[in-house]
């Protein structure tokens, strides 16, 4: 199912004949329909255990035949008991639940749910059943049913026993969930908004959850329509549950239907970033290697394609060369944009600040890639003219003609200095007057503690370490964040403290190495799959960009955040201090990060911390990601 | 270095010339000498911080050539400050690190001593650099240096370190141990026992732990030399550190060498279960397949070796015979040797206890391998003659031609039903009396949590899941177990409640499945790597074998205990409660495990169980390892 259809099936509370009904809740509106196996009346009581089960009696099955199986979410009985403590009787629940699921794949049905996980005490061989049947429904889905709230329970307990459940199955993707709404939502909102981060297929609405408004109509509270504004963002199947007259009672769509058609026509429009971001959403792509490729031509048109970065550049610009010249002045500013680019976006923002701020200024433009330049000479000849020198060299080896104003580029990653912004910026600040102006001035990597089931099956899926030692760009959609991001580092231009050799050039690139400690904590617990990276920069004086959650620039798209993987999740109990580490490292030939993570918990007397969990460095020595000096 | 050889080394406080000292050691009987790469003088302070460091001067360094290379152990700078808050004087450190191993890995020394781990605060950074230095050291060791006890510290500090530091490390195999004793021992004998499941490549001994005894001499107390006999038994190197007088003074063998070696040769003869396992320890074999596949010939002759076994076996008939005829009566009993292997030691032991018991005997001796019939037809001949009638046949088929009223069989496994015992029972019993004996008449299996990094690495080491989810017979040496062997499961024979068919075969299997839930507390808590399994049978009324380790029958090495791995290791506080969760499943052709474990402490507020980790079900299905029936 996509962002843009609504798909909405119903349970009816007892399905006799399975045609009829199916017809009912087709006139009814419903896309799909959920409906037992067995009769309500097959009920494990009547017949004494006997170990092996027999085959079903025709009369016994409401779901016979296959002709509308790809209609049919198919029910396993909920009486199953996975728990008996009678040895006999708790293999014959098991044997009863394994010829249901068998029944549900020889149909074909489209999808499987799973008996209510609240119920259950402990869901460890309930895990192993399902485990164990998992491989039987390859084309089907399998929903473990969670209702969002119990009474008799804390908050919490839904969501871990799902967790219990899905990393006994070993995080099979399959498996994902059918979360049942309720009249109370978790008051806690990082409760409720953790499970944004897991992998809902359904999302199961009972009737008896709506109250009727002033001209009695059923309709939801704020805190459910809210909720429900974020699920339709993740694209569920969605499924009502009540009487047969709520559902189909009218001759005519349900009203309980209609409402939330309703509420999914109104649902917030996409904000501009979200429409750049559709289709990107939690698929990962690696970082670039704009010093070591060349960047191709359409890769240029994306990183144009937004506006508000060269808004704040031209800003900055302006600002720079107001404060480096009196007004009414003829001192000529140097400008040196290094990578400009095929149509050079830079050079742009320069003329226009120039241009408003009614200053002098020479600018050159440095570009590298062959292939650029070929475009760069086509738009000097058709724009620029005299104004703009441009230069075919890697700027780290220019021998600048003369020295600097300002020196202008936009070489920043998602994590900030992960496109060697540090290393790209020393070697051309040798032609930097002393007194020049960098633009950015600084930029600063943040990271915070993430939950992301989808990043990291996805990450999973090359079977490989390499790939759970990689950062990857991407567009976060189903993630929990434990806490705010915290800064890591930053990067200050120009560098003062750099040692060069006689020609100018960095004796070494050390000094761009940085180390950082973080602690978060964590709440509510949940189960960490990596760190999700982040940078803010200073372009010149007030002028900033970031892609910081909490500053994030207004409709800027250029920039999605950056995922650190860990190889294996990790489980982090409620009130758990997390601890991250992370290096940025480097040697003759290349820049690479490491990464570890480590959970702590007080001791039960509370005198002092307990590790209980630590991963392994990632990445060790750049083995499996590294960008090229 | 084998169990067979003592090589003790030596840590003089200062080494000024290399060629000398290492005389000196040579002649004071020293295998091997342990020596800084630089002169003590080198103290970092002496120049100011520069990033990258030149090369090393000649005069600066104590190992300069290599010649003696394999006789030398490279310590590390003690001074190198991984956690230095200065980042230049930080990284300066980190460099000064690399330098040195790069240095001790041009020269090929024999191992390299890591600065003490116990002087960190956090061995996060330490641990990144010694991750990015393990590749260096390939041809030779690698010793992270763990003083036991520190006066500041708590008893499980140095053990925590070493462990935040070996995961750090991806629980690489080339990062060992130098475990330095101390006067003060851990009192808590777990925590010291600990130690034994770890990788304990030498162990450091100051001269200063020594007491002197009456007449004069060094010596150790009991609590040392009980623990060094301990380690002993692992075969790590030895190392003497103290001053140059104690070490070499005497112009012949130090006295604390002497006192070394004098315990060393007076260290416990090894048991009868020792000596058979020798050259077994810690390896990891496949279960068998009795069932399935023919065993070897040289397979039965290591079963037969245990005479142990076979006495139990000959008291277990004896008893069952005196019990179900009364003293001279001509009744003959007839026993049924089913498995009875080429040279039919069960025929034997039920012959002697039949001339014992003074009672007539009639015998069967079934055996299904093709290979073992054919010696088996020779000790009819030979030794047997009428009294035994031979059958080539699988027992489960077998129509047997009379009733039998005792039933021996040797079909346990370490695991006790890891063999199909039940199964071939089951299929066997039709032909026992309904008052007949079966010999064993029950088993039961116990498990209990294990530490072993060594396992696990074995485990590890054929870089795929299914080894990591096949139980392995092992012999245990470096291990650790959390907690006491909790019983699982049993089997009891004849059984009574298995469903037949008309030709009395069982019509499922489904009565041999079990499940079991165990709850183990963990005191100090350690590094979680798998499970123990052992088990224990009655043979009959009182007569028991066992490998449970409380019970273990002694002298008798026919079964070596099992190992069921888990995919990645798992971190235990101390005070966790352990749950193992275990399966015996079945389906028409296999039998086979599945287990899982979680790790659970108590909340800071004590008012619940908060689970902090849960491993997969492992052998989904039994999709890596099974018995095949």
């Amino acid at each position: 199912m996509s962002n843009q259809i609504l798909s909405v099936g119903c349970i009816p509370p007892n399905v006799n004949d399975l045609e009829k009904t199916l017809e009912c809740s087709q006139e009814g509106g419903f896309n799909f329909l959920v409906t037992q196996i067995l009769q309500k009346s097959d009920n494990p009581e009547k017949e004494p255990a006997s170990l092996e089960p027999k085959p079903f009696q025709e009369n016994q099955l409401i779901i016979k035949n296959s002709f509308s199986a790809e209609s049919i979410v198919a029910q396993v009985s909920e009486w199953i008991d996975f728990e008996h403590d009678d040895h006999s009787l708790r293999i014959s629940s098991e044997q009863a639940f394994r010829q249901q699921v068998e029944w549900a794949s020889y149909n074909g049905v489209s999808a499987v749910l799973l008996p209510t996980v609240a119920r259950m005490s402990s869901v460890v061989n309930f895990a192993r059943c399902v485990n164990n049947s998992i491989d039987l429904l390859r084309f089907s889905g399998i929903w473990a049913r969670v209702p969002l709230h119990s009474a008799t329970n804390n908050e919490n307990d839904a969501w871990l026993k799902w967790n219990q459940l899905r990393t006994l199955c070993s995080h099979n993707p399959a498996l994902g969930i059918a979360l049942e709404l309720t009249k109370h939502l978790p008051e806690d909102e990082s409760v409720l908004r953790r499970w944004l981060a897991e992998p809902i297929r359904s999302v199961i609405i009972p009737t008896d959850i709506f109250t009727l408004n002033a001209k009695g109509y059923p309709v939801l509270g704020k805190q459910h329509q809210k909720f429900i504004n974020e699920l339709f963002r993740l694209g569920p199947y969605f499924i009502l549950s009540g009487d047969d007259s709520e559902l189909f009672g009218q001759g005519q769509e349900s009203l309980h239907l209609q409402y939330l058609k309703y509420l999914y026509r109104i649902k917030p429009d996409l904000t501009l970033l979200e429409q750049h971001a559709d289709g990107y959403e939690d698929c990962l792509q690696a970082p670039l290697q704009p010093l070591m490729d060349n960047l191709e031509s359409s890769t240029y048109e994306v990183f144009e394609q937004c506006p508000m970065k060269y808004v704040q550049y031209e800003k900055a610009v302006y600002h720079a060369l107001l404060e480096r010249v009196p007004p009414n002045s003829d001192i000529t500013t140097v400008i040196m944009v290094v990578g400009a680019g095929p149509r050079g976006p830079l050079v742009q923002c320069s003329l226009r600040a120039a241009e408003k701020a009614q200053r002098k200024v020479k600018l050159y433009a440095v570009e590298k890639n062959r292939h650029a330049f070929v475009t760069l000479q086509a738009t000097k000849e058709r724009i620029w003219g005299d104004q703009v020198e441009i230069v075919f060299e890697d700027m780290r080896k220019w021998k600048a003609p003369e020295l600097a104003d300002i020196l202008v580029s936009e070489l920043l990653g998602s994590f900030g200095d992960n496109e060697l912004s540090p290393e790209c910026l020393d070697g051309v600040q040798k032609f930097l007057k002393p007194d020049g102006i960098s633009i950015p001035q600084s930029y600063t990597a943040y990271i915070s503690p993430l939950s992301s089931a989808k990043l990291h099956k996805e990450a999973c899926n090359y079977k490989d370490r390499k790939n759970l030692e990689t950062p990857y760009v991407v567009m976060f959609k189903a993630v929990h964040e434990f806490a705010a991001p915290q800064k890591v580092w930053d990067f200050t231009h120009p560098n003062t403290q750099v040692h060069v050799d006689k020609d100018g050039h960095p004796s070494n690139n050390l000094h761009n190495t940085r180390y950082s400690h973080n602690i978060f904590t964590s709440t509510n617990g949940g189960v960490l799959h990596g760190l999700a990276g982040y940078f803010d920069s200073a372009l010149y004086k007030g002028v900033d960009i970031s892609i910081h959650p909490e500053t994030h620039t207004p409709s800027m798209f250029s920039w999605f955040p950056i995922y650190f993987p860990i190889e294996t999740p990790i489980q982090v109990p409620e009130g758990a201090k997390i601890e991250t580490h992370i290096w940025r490292l480097t040697d003759q030939r290349k820049v690479w990060y490491e990464w570890s993570v480590s959970v702590s918990m007080a001791s039960p007397n509370h005198q002092k911390d307990i590790i209980i969990h630590t991963t392994p460095i990632h990445n060790c020595d750049g083995r499996s990601s590294w960008i090229g000096l």
